[in-house]
């Protein structure tokens, strides 16, 4: 092993073990010590990669916000007409569910944490402005090649990213109920066929 | 002051006092002596209207619900048709949101304990269930009377509730973003008559 590899192993350690920490006890409950004891990491060692407790936490929070953000971008980008782009991002929200499952306690304790700082606050919500963005855009991209009405994009876009969010906070919420099979695919086609007899294709 | 008004105002006060300190301290933080001085009562006092911390936890959650529960019902119940009473019911939006606002920390904490305790737990989903059941209902009934297309009732529902939590968490988590007016009333409508161009009335 290079000390390259030594170092990023011993920080995937600090964050793994810090995540099942802060998950079962919480965040408050999880002193630097328990983080040290549960990775078998020195406290020297642990400085040395974070500055505290609470940049462990933000290191967590930013390595799943990079993730989704990868997703967001590589669904939004494919070269197909925009309904069609829509209902592949829709297969986003089982993959936020997957990514979730089992890990609410943690997504809390971040939630309420951010709630009390501004810059973890910051950073829950600028993802929720960048997708928000980024399917305007993309609203406004099918307005222009005529395959969508002409709807205010950045509504729109607030009722997609919402759609999305609900979907996913109630799967988790509620892991014991059968889900619904592929939830985020049949919300977008409702969206974008609706739900009103005289709109639809049939009338 | 009759017994039973003495009895009430000491309930409300205590029940007030907690919200206050689970929402600024936490729930874990506060104990039933802090809920005591903050409230002005005894411990007799406090030990006469709820046998734990966490029945007091329980109460402020079901009242919570039941303000909400009465809300809706009592906006699908009127006499319209199908698509106009869930353009009402989006009004729901709007006043969960105010409801919620400046009060996530204490809604992080019910979650939060909600994921450790089956019982609260329970009480925390049941009103999904209901509320989907009661769109379900709702879209099933739009469907009869002709002015809904023969969706799946249980995946309208689901898209619908969701919707309405993802808006009203992203305006509680973003309180300093103008809210956009009436979002759930442009939810509902772009729901209705679909993004989609050869969905529209205009086609």
């Amino acid at each position: 092993m290079t000390n390259q590899e030594r170092r990023d192993s011993t920080r995937t350690r600090i964050l793994a073990s810090a995540r099942d920490r802060f998950t079962s006890a919480g965040f408050d409950a999880t002193s630097v010590a328990d983080i040290c004891a549960a990775s078998g990491v020195s406290k020297g060692a642990f400085y040395h990669h974070f500055p505290s407790k609470q940049a462990v936490f933000v290191a967590l929070l930013e390595r799943w916000i990079a993730e989704l953000d990868e997703s967001v971008q590589s669904a939004a980008a494919r070269n197909e007409p925009v309904p069609r782009r829509l209902e592949n991002l829709a297969g986003l929200v089982g993959q936020v569910s997957e990514l979730g499952s089992g890990q609410i306690p943690m997504f809390l304790e971040f939630w309420r944490q951010a709630s009390k700082d501004p810059d973890v606050w910051r950073l829950t919500i600028d993802p929720y402005r960048r997708f928000r963005e980024a399917f305007a855009a993309l609203i406004q991209e099918g307005i222009e090649e005529g395959s969508l009405r002409p709807v205010d994009p950045d509504a729109a876009a607030l009722v997609l990213v919402s759609t999305g969010v609900g979907l996913v906070l109630q799967g988790a919420l509620n892991p014991a109920e059968p889900r619904l099979p592929d939830a985020g695919g049949q919300a977008v086609r409702m969206l974008l066929g609706g739900l009103e007899k005289e709109a639809s294709h049939e009338s």
